[in-house]
């Protein structure tokens, strides 16, 4: 083995650590020699990606992991999530995340509405037809239900409410200003014009006439939420002399690289499903990447879907079919493989929580320790100990011998 | 066992935490099975109440065992010996901790007055008749010797000396400003003269008359110390919807629970020993009082006494007759089990130490760990790692289900 990586896949399974269930985790139980073959020959420990008691979403997570301080960059979801689909987005920007949903007398009656599919109509009369005077209003779709909507232009604010209820039932809300700024109220008052005009736009389209006559729920509203303005984030190759790609089904992930300066690799149907199958072609589309990146984050569904079905099984049957991939990473040389999670999203609570998640850091200078297996339950026994999200990086730097010396 | 907890019970083993003697400690060499069997089913490590290499007084631990950071809210012992004993404390009131002494011709004979148990009469003559214009003075015996102090009115400041000088044969000292404030100045004023007037009330009283005559030495001054102004802390059940309690001897634990907003639970015969059967008591009505708070606190007494009197088997003795009280714990249900302590207080050193303590949490959803024994020469091998006194509240929430999420 070289002496020196001089790469770093840093490969990051979603929600994929748990609490134990009659003892064991899908992550202890799962069949899964390549990824036990990474924690044998790889230096272990636990970790608290954001801190010690705070729950991390998926965003703020992979910034941390990535070196940048959620705290100090994290502004809100929605700048993230319009980067993901794509929207050049700027500082200064407003961003939301958005949903399509069907509204009934006021009332949200699917936040998803009946899980439409393709939206471009729908999304292209938003963009053609919503205006508002003096701000630039950019739509996108994502996948299923998602888009994503930017604000460009003066004297607009983050410090506003969602319209978005966040559970079906309850009534579209009014975006408010959470601040005593003109600019907050001003753009309070964008956001409601753009929520009443999509309403008046998408109620009587083609594409939703249609929809009802099929018994299938209309996709007449959208809802916003998780505003925040695009924060400024150093480049990452500007950060690290390393040319970042990002490899990634959420829009969310795609964004929080893209917004760090990373490049987005695609693989052919990945955003289509979670399956063993999809998720590694992620981490072979990865290896290859490796010959023109320096470094290739690569974010594995797939288990925290499962942890949020609470479903013990298929979370373990994940992390087996998704193995080989890891055995392929065996034989790298000069490269930094690092295995972890981004939170816990534990079966028995079906959401994310604070647990700590496993990590290995496997390749050339590391010093391997005695845990010879990757899951919660043992991690907390190897050479890492307990560190932080905001770790990785600097640990990954020194070992490619790329951090600069404090001191003399 | 159910998947999640939804009650906390927190057992503070007051300075329960040691140093090694020829290779042991009180807690590694006591006979404890309860306990034991605590720490082999849950998850374990030790802790810095405070940080590493500080030292804590049991009042600032129990704040950031709480999740109060006591460099934000601990202004001195005053306020929380104040609300031990049973004062309203406001926020404004400079508030003290007192002791009734023996004072020869201006000099500390007892700082403890012979031990004097009751302080009824005395107490109620200072209250009668100590009086200084513009400042309301609110005296409260507590047990023993002890009693608390506060001083309520405009243009009061904490910034003044004890006049405690805290060993016996010094003189009793004179109140002064460490602050070159007019308040500062005026407050040491008011402490002087209630010093004094307290002498002239004291001086001849028929309890002191009564006590010369039977050879015991007269409580005929008042040592006041641990000047605080009175924190305004975040209520526990807004912080946490929680509703806590707080079973404790000690009134300056009492006063911490009371300050943070908790109930204060009191033991038929809780404030008259420390042996194994009162401490037992306490975990006994923490149990029942889980039927109707949330959070139960539990201060034990015995084993920071025995520290401090340098009592190695008196030490192990107390935590072995406190046992049983632990394998009552053992089969609780959706209850949060946390042991710990607030400090070392080695029997080599007769004080508190910052050496960490032990830790463990037992119950619904912790990942148990290898280690099979409670004490402070093998915690360090669990899961928990190495832990701050502020992390423990955001871990159990955590565990409960009821830590917001921080992003998407």
């Amino acid at each position: 083995m070289p002496a020196i990586a001089n790469k770093i896949l840093l490969i990051v399974l979603d929600g994929g650590s748990d609490r134990p269930v009659n003892g064991t985790t899908p992550l202890a139980s799962a069949d899964k020699p390549g990824l036990d073959a990474l924690a044998n020959g790889g230096i272990n420990g636990i970790m608290d990606t954001v801190d010690i008691g705070v729950r991390p979403g998926s965003d703020v997570s992979h910034l941390a992991l990535l070196g940048y301080d959620p705290y100090k960059y994290y502004t809100g979801r929605g700048p993230f999530e319009a980067a993901g689909v794509g929207i050049d987005v700027k500082k200064g920007d407003v961003a939301f995340r958005c949903d399509f949903a069907t509204v009934e007398d006021g009332t949200v009656k699917d936040r998803r509405a009946g899980r439409i599919q393709d939206t471009d109509a729908l999304a292209a009369a938003i963009s053609e037809k919503v205006k508002v005077p003096g701000v630039d209003i950019i739509f996108k779709r994502s996948t299923g239900h998602r888009a994503a909507l930017v604000l460009r232009g003066k004297g607009l604010s983050p410090d506003i409410t969602d319209t978005d209820p966040h559970r079906d039932g309850l009534r579209l809300k009014e975006c408010r200003a959470t601040a005593d700024t003109p600019e907050a109220k001003h753009t309070a008052g964008v956001v409601n014009s753009i929520s009443e005009q999509a309403m008046g736009v998408l109620g009587d389209h083609p594409l939703n006439v249609d929809r009802k006559k099929q018994r299938l729920l209309p996709a007449n509203a959208i809802l916003l939420r998780g505003a925040g303005g695009v924060p400024e984030m150093p480049d990452f190759y500007g950060k690290y002399d390393m040319k970042g790609a990002v490899i990634a089904s959420a829009g969310l992930i795609i964004g929080v690289g893209k917004l760090c300066g990373m490049e987005c690799l695609t693989v052919g149907e990945m955003g289509a499903g979670l399956s063993g199958a999809t998720e590694r072609a992620k981490v072979e589309k990865a290896i290859a990447a490796l010959g023109t990146h320096d470094f290739v984050l690569v974010n594995i569904k797939g288990a925290d879907e499962a942890g949020h079905d609470g479903d013990f099984a298929k979370k373990k049957k994940f992390f087996e079919e998704m193995d080989p991939a890891f055995q392929s990473l065996l034989h790298l040389q000069r490269v930094l493989v690092i295995v972890t999670a981004d939170h816990s999203t534990p079966v028995l609570v079906k959401r994310h929580t604070a647990d700590p998640v496993p990590i290995v850091i496997h390749g050339p200078g590391v010093r391997i320790d005695d845990v010879s297996r990757f899951n919660e339950l043992i991690a907390y026994q190897g050479g890492l100990h307990r560190l932080k999200g905001l770790d990785v990086m600097p640990i990954a730097l020194d070992l490619l011998d790329k951090e600069e010396k404090y001191g003399a």
